[in-house]
């Protein structure tokens, strides 16, 4: 593809208007939208006035009108992008503190089911947290094997199989109908963390079947830095599972200020502590955005974007450890070089921001609200030359360590 | 003391220049700065700096631009107002979440020891959250006692004694130095809920010898609704407790990816998901103004804000429930009355901003950084007009509920 048969899709992108929502720093190909999406415009004037008009002037009358059904308002939008009923989400707490909440609820289901099955290489937190949740709950173990072993090694034992549904390093995406029926065969749960793949790639988690998942709000949201987390249950599983973080907000009565715990109805149990409203604010500014955007359109251009870049990798000889196939991945892109670290400052410091994920990996996120595909394309060039010029061996590259 | 000596104590007050620092609605009397404090107007600047020159402008980059290390710093500047040293103390999570961190480490210390003792009427999400810690740890139990029975109730099966140190519904406050005497006498742990005192009474942790401690962010430190909360861990306890919810901000090397779980050295262990970044920022906002304040100079100007209300409330002839000994109470004073709803509505409606706790308390904030004797003298006049004119018996009040 030549920069200009690039613009031409720009000119035609129905996308187009999009960018103009974000704001974007001059001099920045930003292709780290899967780890910390940019700040709408909209998120700005939602937390001013949030802070100035809520906190300022409503002060504790603000409970009242409108921070205390954040969780359950902003978890009904969420619900809409990824085939959800409204009443199967909310948000509250990261993902983490969310994985361990279902981890521990969904061990102490079926007492003759201990197990938790995850895959090696799964995105840190999932395995850290469930290391945590199998340490809560008495015979509870956690088993981890390797990708391909992961559907053989469902049995008797499995309460619950714990998978990022598009993984943080590779892009592969798991086929969530079939791997859930697999684990509904075996009698098992599902938990699906979504962070990868929410606002990234189309989800149907009820005509999946999914039992439950967790999701992160500052990627493909842009719910901005450490951003709520949401949480969905299917609705059959709510009465049967609760909460261990048993906290006053997710009590059925939070101000009948009893002294033991009665679980609400519905997704209000998984509530812990107080709403943080001003997080819970700008995510809901993020995710107004998604509720008015054509997700299929956001696909197909993830797609056209990829396409770009892998062509690009292909010149060079670089191995893309993403797959091929559109069905098989998520919206970003990695190569495997064994001086990544390298080529990741040297990217960065000629304005293609992009990820490093260790040992070997370059991470390059294609997020097509706001990249256009002249960006890509540029992006494209910006490593042709980084690469064909070794600048990435110039050690005053500053370090840097960025965050999933 | 008239209204006329009520302005001479404020012409005279050093903490009068305070006043200036916060955003205050016309035509209110904020007496519930201990539920929710008000907007500090470096906050607003402060959040507005950090949406759109560090998300905005800095993206990813902002994450090793000072975000990754705000828990820790934010958590320094907290150790200052409590008496604890600037590596004991970290910020994230609710209070509830970091109460269940805490107390299943506690639990875990000893495997003779099982017991969480609390008392009756505690904090709700106190004892919500410690019946969710039980039920993660084999063989442990809740034990609740009345007030006057805690300190017997200790005994060699007590694993940590978990009380709020200031009382959120009569202010009541422990003496936090004798009764941790007596708790480690027993053997026992101590874990202190600060929500009520900190920002409130002075503190001083590592004199009393505490343990274990968490406290609120967005009462009487004024960081926001939903503010993160903080943790403090006495520095001799660091290494042999660890956390549950073993995230991996927890990690010894977040960015190693590694599939198994290593706590991080001190404080950083009980990080848990991602920090919240624009609560913590507001937050810090917050707390930075509180590193300037003369604590024994807020103390003391409390005491006499309690003095004039307290003065209204006899001469109405209510029953106050906060004690009057200064050294036995916190920042709040509180009423009880059979019609404490209708005449909490009632001051409301006439302007002066309180809470009621279920059954039968009014309760009224005092705090001394933006109240002055004046507006505390006036609120009294107006609880005088509301009680006096049965304006409260009037059905039209809407219905408030708020927030502890």
């Amino acid at each position: 593809m030549t920069f200009e048969e690039a613009r031409a899709l720009d000119a035609a992108d129905p996308l187009a208007p999009w960018r103009a929502r974000f704001a974007l720093p001059q001099g920045v190909i930003y292709l780290d939208g899967n780890s910390l999406g940019p700040l709408p415009h909209a998120a700005r004037d939602t937390l001013a006035r949030t802070v100035e008009r809520e906190w300022g002037e409503r002060l504790i009358r603000g409970w009242n009108e409108g921070w205390m059904d954040a969780p359950a308002r902003v978890g009904g939008k969420i619900a809409r992008l990824i085939g959800a009923q409204a009443h199967e989400v909310t948000v509250g707490d990261s993902t983490s503190t969310n994985l361990f909440k279902l981890l521990v609820a969904a061990l102490r289901r079926d007492p003759a089911r201990r197990t938790v099955l995850s895959e090696a290489g799964n995105f840190p937190t999932d395995l850290h947290i469930a290391e945590g949740a199998v340490g809560c709950v008495p015979g509870a173990v956690l088993k981890i094997v390797a990708r391909a072993d992961v559907a053989a090694a469902l049995g008797p034992e499995t309460a619950v199989l714990l998978l990022t549904h598009v993984h943080y390093k590779t892009a592969e995406r798991w086929d969530m109908p079939a791997l859930t029926a697999t684990a509904h065969a075996a009698g098992a749960l599902t938990l699906w963390d979504l962070s990868h793949s929410t606002g990234a790639v189309q989800l149907d988690l009820n005509r999946a079947g999914a039992d439950l998942a967790v999701g992160c709000g500052y990627k493909y949201l842009n719910g901005g830095p450490g951003a709520p987390a949401f949480l969905y249950v299917a609705d059959h599983l709510q009465s049967a599972l609760s909460n261990a973080l048993s906290g006053w907000m997710g009590h059925a009565e939070p101000f009948g200020f009893a002294d033991a715990y009665a679980p609400a109805p519905g997704m209000k149990r998984w509530l812990t502590g107080t709403p943080a409203v001003l997080g819970l604010a700008a995510l809901e500014a993020g995710v107004d955005l998604w509720t008015e955007v054509d997700q299929a359109q956001v696909w197909a251009k993830s797609a056209r974007l990829f396409d770009i870049l892998a062509a690009a990798g292909d010149a060079l000889g670089l191995e893309c450890v993403t797959p091929r196939d559109p069905a098989r991945r998520g919206s970003h892109i990695s190569f495997r070089h064994r001086h990544a670290w390298e080529l990741t400052q040297a990217l960065i410091a000629g304005g293609v921001i992009g990820d490093f994920r260790t040992p070997d990996i370059i991470r390059l996120g294609l997020t097509p609200l706001y990249l256009r595909h002249e960006d890509v394309w540029r992006a494209g060039e910006i490593m042709e030359d980084v690469i064909r010029t070794d600048a990435w061996r110039d050690p005053a590259y500053a370090v840097r360590q960025a965050v999933t």
